[in-house]
């Protein structure tokens, strides 16, 4: 039988985009093996024609024109690897437009834009395949688009951003502060120049937003999930958290109220017999709960030039296979039938209860604890672990640990407000939710 | 759009099957949902009439004679829950040679008569899925047959039975014995009055089988697979394990040299550090590497009734899908487009090599160490660490430990020899592979 090709157009040759160039050109031999067909990289675009060359792409292979993808009747699968919510849309929207489908890794403009993004591919019955967008190579969209396809997802617990843990592991291996390891970071090339973007929780929330709309086949507003990253982690938070039992992580959290959801990233306090808490460096893992499978966590590498590109290969192929076999839409892009376009309503979080660590900062002086407790007391805040420490140098203030039962976020917070403004409180209070 | 129908044909009504029968007929609105036609159990097959009564399935959806399932063309989906290998083997060639695509979970069909029953499926280009074959609920089959598919997998290292990984937990939590231990499991539900085939590996080995298969896309001899369960590891062992920084798995182990692979059983001291080792209870996880993914791991309910009714509605609907969108074969079953039916070569595994935990049980007596350490000389292999405990109280007897650095099976095998030949030595020593 004659050998079918599959050509893909690439849009982006920078780590990711360079990455899948690479895989496709080195592997071309296994690729076919598995497709039963030819998967060529047909036409690469970026802005900077060093990069084709130096992947060793051909120059007719390269074009800095991205009408010359979109256009090209011969392109079957467009892939848009440029990030940004900008022209990166205008690709995916155009490529939608000219009737191929799209991989995509950009979960920025998935979440930001998923419901104009998903309904085009819907209207035009197109897939969209996003597998990089959240755990860079963990399969984790098709595990929970088809492998749990038979449950309801009652819970996300994810540590989706490679930098902020690797940060918070290190800090918990040294016991150094957070802005020397940052630093640190940043020289090996696992935190940006600016990386305000991941360390306060921002790409986090993005992938949550990605996940839950999978889990619920509806889009969060990204604007309303609540955020807090992890520069106000101090090293103290973490050797405390230690004696307690707990190590520090970075989590986006998602629960199902009937058909509201609970959306939050904040740093957590995991119970150290928690296989979240043994994940460590720049990996990546999601434990996720089903009605019928009960909890299962998958772990990898969440970034990386070639684990990425795994990712987005494997989604070239499913989209490659509904040309071979000729047919469309095998599993639906959201892994249900039907697009439902109404937004997912967030339970706000004041509504929503757990348990706190708090760190006061307080005057060495007698009643100090006694003050705590009964604010605590009042908003109906029990105590289930309290951690005094001796005296310290800075000036007489102490450190007072305070691990609560469970209690409501606006009772928190109402203690927390009351608290602060004790004189004997020297410094404002840090809070950090224990999951 | 009227709405089309998948018809399920259902062998088997035990644990999993009654499962599968409860989700099929309790999430009838979910499913549908996902598929966007109705998936409905059309008939179920058991020789014990009273597990259908017991399920609610009405009297016309129920019959103990395969015939009434294999012969309806009316039904699009057959799905073997009955186990074994001998009238599950017909059930299955049954329905494929029908013209039925096939959903099964069972490991020793796949690991016995894989060459036959994929080819089978080949031939009449009809797909079967397996996903519950291996770690029950956790999407590791389509993850490594989709989410993969870019890679050269070169390792997997699984726990796959959940009784040994229980029994295993529980005796590093408490310090019990093997015996005692297995007493529990079995009246807690989680150990088989015979236990033999879980505890003696043989389970295991099906599944690693089924995993190298994936991996590679050829078949292994599962009789060719060294294997060894837990019978023989003490209480003892699991302390001085610890000690040394390790916890005792069972294993199954996956090696790719070249076009050959390296297949065992056996029970392993595993870093404490490594994420393997936190997976306790009955919990199943996998830990895969490829060429571009680098390392993932996969976590979950390895068994159970309702984990594992979640793997196999998840390939119904998989298989459904086909039939939904009118075309065959989306991914192929183990996950190339052509079939390779020669076997999959083993590296013998006095080939390999590894690093060793051994116990000596020795007389209390000056020169033991040297004449072990000499023997062990001999044949290459070096020390790392010797743990020496106190005297015991049977008998003079002493445990020696020793962990060795990197050393070939054959030279293990040639020291144990001669050093269980020593008359110092009062007991057969034991030898715990290190991963």
């Amino acid at each position: 039988m004659s050998k079918q090709t599959v050509k893909v157009g690439l849009f982006g040759l920078g780590t990711v985009g360079g990455g899948v160039a690479e895989l496709l050109l080195q592997e071309e031999k296994r690729l076919q093996e598995a497709l039963g067909a030819e998967l060529v990289l047909a036409k690469a675009c970026d802005l900077d024609a060093s990069l084709a060359s130096g992947l060793g792409l051909p120059k007719e292979r390269f074009t800095t024109n991205a009408a010359d993808i979109l256009h090209d009747p011969e392109i079957d699968i467009v892939v848009e690897l440029i990030g940004g919510t900008k022209v990166a849309k205008d690709i995916v929207m155009g490529a939608l437009n000219a009737g191929k489908p799209v991989v995509t890794a950009n979960k920025a403009l998935l979440a930001t834009f998923g419901a104009e993004v998903f309904g085009l591919a819907s209207q035009k019955s197109l897939k969209i395949a996003f597998e990089a967008s959240v755990g860079g190579g963990i399969p984790l969209i098709r595990s929970m688009r088809e492998g749990l396809a038979a449950n309801r997802i009652t819970s996300c617990l994810g540590i989706l951003n490679g930098t902020c843990n690797y940060i918070l592991s290190r800090m918990s291996a040294e016991g150094a502060d957070f802005d020397a390891v940052l630093k640190e970071a940043q020289t090996l090339g696992y935190a940006e120049a600016d990386p305000t973007f991941d360390i306060e929780g921002m790409d986090t929330a993005h992938k949550l937003a990605i996940l839950a709309t999978l889990a619920t086949g509806r889009f969060p507003q990204v604007k309303d999930i609540a955020v807090e990253g992890i520069s106000g982690i101090s090293a103290q938070d973490i050797t405390f958290a230690r004696e307690t039992g707990f190590v520090i992580k970075l989590l986006a959290v998602f629960h199902r109220h009937g058909e509201h959801a609970e959306l939050r990233v904040h740093p957590a306090l995991v119970d150290r017999n928690h296989l979240l808490a043994s994940v460590n460096g720049p990996f990546n893992a999601v434990f996720v709960s089903g009605d019928w499978v009960g909890d299962i966590m998958l772990y990898g590498a969440g970034a990386g030039r070639r684990a990425t590109a795994s990712a987005v290969v494997a989604d070239i192929l499913d989209l490659a296979r509904e040309k071979v076999n000729g047919c469309r839409f095998t599993a639906p892009n959201l892994g249900r039938a039907a697009l439902n376009l109404s937004p997912l309503e967030l339970t706000p979080i004041a509504q929503v209860s757990g348990r706190y660590y708090f760190r006061f900062t307080a005057k060495d002086q007698p009643g100090v604890l006694a003050t705590i407790a009964a604010i605590l007391g009042k908003q109906g805040i029990s105590i289930e672990t309290v951690l005094q420490k001796g005296r310290q140098e800075t000036g007489g203030a102490v450190p007072i640990i305070i691990l609560t039962h469970e209690a409501s976020e606006q009772a928190m917070q109402n203690a927390l407000k009351e608290i602060d403004a004790q004189p004997v409180i020297t410094e404002p209070t840090k809070v950090i939710r224990v999951v």
